[in-house]
């Protein structure tokens, strides 16, 4: 049998500038993308295993998770395949069938995922409606309130640091003062927040952290970092009866192969990245006034941002969608004419984006091009 | 805080001829070493993903499934971790905590993890004992009646098809028909065969495959391949509630990176290289013939070879060994010099190794290699 043209190449995403938040945290420096190519082979990080991943010191894995560690404030690090696998694992050892996770309305929908994947139940904290969805951290009170007298078995509460749909910043520390009061444990999901701006997950209050490779720290997917508390470390690194050194809920070893490497060929860049959080933001937040300085486009979320990923209402590209022979198509192409990517085909009525690690230059080059755009079609 | 070294480079272990089994099936064709470097990107394979990861179309991996689907025999194809991760996701959808999975005495310790991270029980079907550690199917007759007889609830049957320790192949066709006989799945493992040797699930009689592309389909790590009829999908390719799209086992996605890439970029080579299963196995027993004529040197597991993964008895190295001033180290020492890799530093008493995908010439010079050594403390 012949095999189907796959089309593998990524060259208009690679190569023009790409929006999507998705892909804005996850670009290889390039000393990752050398360590990529030497470590391509299949299971390349095993040549010098004896028995433990997390324990191999050529490459230093070993060295690597004790550096994670301390830059992500835990005691304890594991490298995941992702956030996702991270939730699971802890969720899997910390919670039995039929109990209830209490977790924030703006959660990622994996976290639902890993939740019903181990049956459990899920409670919500709802965000605050229309137009900034916030959540609330005292609401996480009323709720454990609301459950706790009802006799709800919670053994677990979850808080997305950053979410994917707002890109809102929740306090974590006020969520997780009000978890320990009622002696449960915090697992933060930082798919969104670590290796894009500093975490200490201690301060934060934060029993678990997940963080996820390939959306934030530089690093080729699938890997993502699962970081905990020593008190928890029992439970949820608890080794096999069978076979003493191999942890269970990591099915031995996880990250069999290259995106570790680059995990850790980028940590010193990531280490230095997180210092610019600020001038992150402060772009961000000058990159909204002047997308909305257009008229008819609105941040969606809370202000001021606090986050890169931005929620953009745009009921000006919408009607010129409504009107323009290409319908929705019409925004990304005028877009991609421009060399600019990663807003989905289709979409005009609102629309995420970022512009995590551009220059100004870029950010000022992105705003002009809407800026034509809009004035394109001005008496269309 | 700095960073530590982590020392990322492997040269040592990519440029010498490498022994090691785990290494050999791995190796990326420039195909693949070029898929790689274009997605070497975080979330890379997502630019156009509408909610399924499994029917992306650019790259196309819906079109890849669905030709490694046709490749290995199976109704339905997804990519997972690696082949832990996928015999962890068909136990977890087809048993309930408590239950009994039957498995072969040569299983690979992750089939353990795997049932032990699902609170299931294991009951084994023991190997024949030294020197061929044979599995015989009709012991898993056996094994069944006595259980079931019992009255243990038995759901899964699970069958490493090669093993690692000794390279032995079993007759999964026979261990099939059997459970089949019983109303019992079978969960073949594929690890060191999918991508070596063809595979058809169906006239294995096997429900379930999964195998590893880091260690047999010439991929990064990691990724795996998960099989299964389409009897079995609803269960274990079962959707959210919540998320209608989005099949809980797979927790939305799997493969979101390089590696399934490189799994995809590969296939092709790999479709070529199984037909030349025949040419591997004969130069398999070749090597054993040659290095068994070396003298006190013994090939364990079951006779004559059927793959490429050997386990050597090696009493003549341990002799030297115990003289010598560098004890077990000096093998691993000899080897390098002559730039052989891949053999256990230390490793005197037995050891694995594999010529998979070596040349004619190479493999001699291995065989010489070895000669040279038993040569030069022939009177030692």
């Amino acid at each position: 049998m012949e095999c189907q043209d796959y089309g593998l190449n990524r060259t208009s995403e690679k190569d023009n500038l790409n929006l999507n938040p998705l892909q804005r945290g996850g670009l290889l420096p390039k000393e990752s993308r050398k360590a990529l190519f030497e470590f391509s082979d299949g299971y390349s990080v095993c040549d010098y295993c004896a028995g433990r991943l997390d324990k191999i010191a050529k490459p230093g894995i070993i060295n690597f998770l004790d550096d994670l560690a301390r830059f992500i404030g835990v005691d304890q690090a594991r490298t995941v395949h992702g956030a996702r696998e991270g939730k699971f694992a802890v969720m899997h050892a910390m919670c039995q069938s039929g109990e209830t996770v209490v977790v924030d309305g703006n959660a990622h929908y994996t976290t639902h995922l890993a939740a019903e994947r181990n049956q459990l139940n899920i409670v919500e904290v709802p965000n605050k409606d229309y137009p900034e969805y916030r959540i609330n951290p005292y609401d996480y009170k009323e709720v454990l309130d609301i459950q706790l007298d009802k006799g709800t078995d919670i053994s677990l509460v979850l808080l997305t640091h950053i979410d994917g749909d707002y890109g809102n910043l929740t306090d974590a520390r006020a969520v997780g003062k009000i978890a320990h009061d009622y002696g449960i444990p915090l697992l933060l999901n930082c798919a969104y927040s670590m290796g894009r701006m500093p975490i200490d997950a201690k301060s934060l209050n934060a029993d678990f952290v997940v963080g996820s490779g390939h959306k934030s720290m530089a690093a080729s997917g699938p890997v993502g970092v699962l970081g905990l508390k020593d008190e928890y470390a029992d439970q949820v690194l608890k080794k096999s009866k069978r076979h003493a050194v191999k942890e269970i809920e990591m099915l031995g070893c996880t990250s069999r192969g290259a995106p570790v490497v680059t995990l850790m060929a980028s940590l010193p860049h990531v280490m230095q990245r997180v210092k610019k959080w600020d001038e992150e933001v402060t772009k961000t937040r000058d990159f909204v006034k002047k997308m909305e300085g257009l008229g008819g486009i609105k941040q969606i979320g809370v202000k001021p941002k606090e986050h890169d990923l931005v929620r953009f209402e745009t009921p000006i590209f919408d009607e010129i969608a409504n009107k323009h022979s290409r319908r929705g198509f019409f925004l990304y192409e005028e877009l991609k004419n421009k060399n600019i990517v990663g807003i989905k085909r289709g979409q005009t009525k609102w629309f995420k984006c970022s512009t995590y690690g551009f220059s100004q230059e870029q950010v000022d080059y992105i705003v002009r091009s809407f800026a034509d755009i809009v004035e394109k079609y001005q008496n269309y």
